[in-house]
């Protein structure tokens, strides 16, 4: 999947077709980006979409919860979709059909499994609490039954797309000239200054990596 | 639904039932403040979720696109789902699996209908161009032949509820006298500056609702 090629029919985009990138690194460095993906299942009364936290690794998407999270149960063995998008802008034409925002998002679709292997269990929850920022390791160890509470699916990276929108509006030829303001507001989205829980009794320094968090681009 | 009841068991929140908000000023408050919804639509390869803009009335959510939107057409008629959610801070625990983030999020579901309506149809491209930022009155009036070449699914707002998390972490009794750090970090999304499109040929002032943007908490 490391060509701008389209995996499937079905994550080949059928609008704004020259938004759509199918290379591994545009895709990847959008999930790497995200916070939260948007997780798709069908249920008996149609579609359920829920945020969720995840994690990546070179072939999957995991995602955890608690064992009686109905979502999970739901999409363990079946085709489920995740979204995750990041919205870099407004976009403000001269007329209102031309609007858009800027944004990056990526598309996975497949079958989800669950994972029961221990240790790609325990590798998964460490990809997952690591996603955003490194921390895993800052950590008090996940117990043996903190683990079994937890269920993790896999979900396979193959069938995924990616559409971007960046740069200005596109407006009409005949509206160039008119009366009308056309152009992007940028949305920027920043860590702030980590803050203690109100029960932290020991002066515990802040993790070097949450301190970092502030500075990223 | 000015109660903080749920509409249907299908949007009662089965975990973390705490966090759970039925009232509409809640769920409105959610709503007005996202900028894109992620809708899932059934397909017969599973479902699709897709972020998209949106603009709310008091009864509905309207969703728009090209006529041609396979989405739009796979949803109208049909059980859909909507979640629109607002990432507000990491929650950094002294165990993994009490790390979560602070949100604010909406799921709506319900069967979405093509508006035909002439007068709704106009009307509900207008509450989607103001749903940031008024912007609607700003503009070259939309054409017929732009609203022909769109489609608008209403998705009434009855069946709805919000998922709020806030506050610090909540970790287990026995980590709190350990040497682990525990606290937020938050999140904040800004509007920046308006940045005038390349094309932009007659000296047109930017529009104050954009330059208040930048205001906004």
């Amino acid at each position: 999947m490391s060509l701008n090629e389209p995996a499937s029919p079905r994550v080949t985009l059928r609008r704004g077709t020259a938004r759509g990138h199918y290379d591994d690194d545009t895709i990847r460095s959008i999930l790497a980006a995200g916070l939260v993906a948007h997780v798709g299942v069908a249920t008996d009364e149609g579609p359920v979409v829920l945020p969720m936290a995840y994690g990546i690794t070179d072939e999957l998407m995991y995602l955890h919860g608690a064992v009686g999270n109905a979502l999970l149960r739901g999409g363990a063995g079946t085709e489920i979709c995740a979204t995750v998008t990041l919205i870099d802008g407004l976009v403000m034409a001269r007329s209102a059909l031309h609007n858009s925002m800027n944004y990056r998002s990526v598309v996975v679709r497949g079958v989800a499994t669950r994972v029961d292997d221990a240790a790609q269990h325990l590798h998964a929850l460490e990809v997952i609490t690591d996603h955003v920022v490194a921390n895993w390791a800052d950590k008090r160890p996940v117990t043996d039954a903190e683990a079994a509470r937890t269920m993790v699916l896999a979900l396979p990276l193959a069938e995924a797309s990616a559409k971007v929108r960046a740069g200005d509006p596109v407006d009409e030829p005949e509206d160039l000239d008119g009366p009308y303001w056309s152009g992007t507001v940028p949305i920027v989205a920043r860590f702030g200054t980590p803050s203690p829980a109100a029960d932290l009794r020991s002066p515990v320094a802040v993790p070097p990596a949450l301190e970092e968090l502030g500075r990223r681009e």
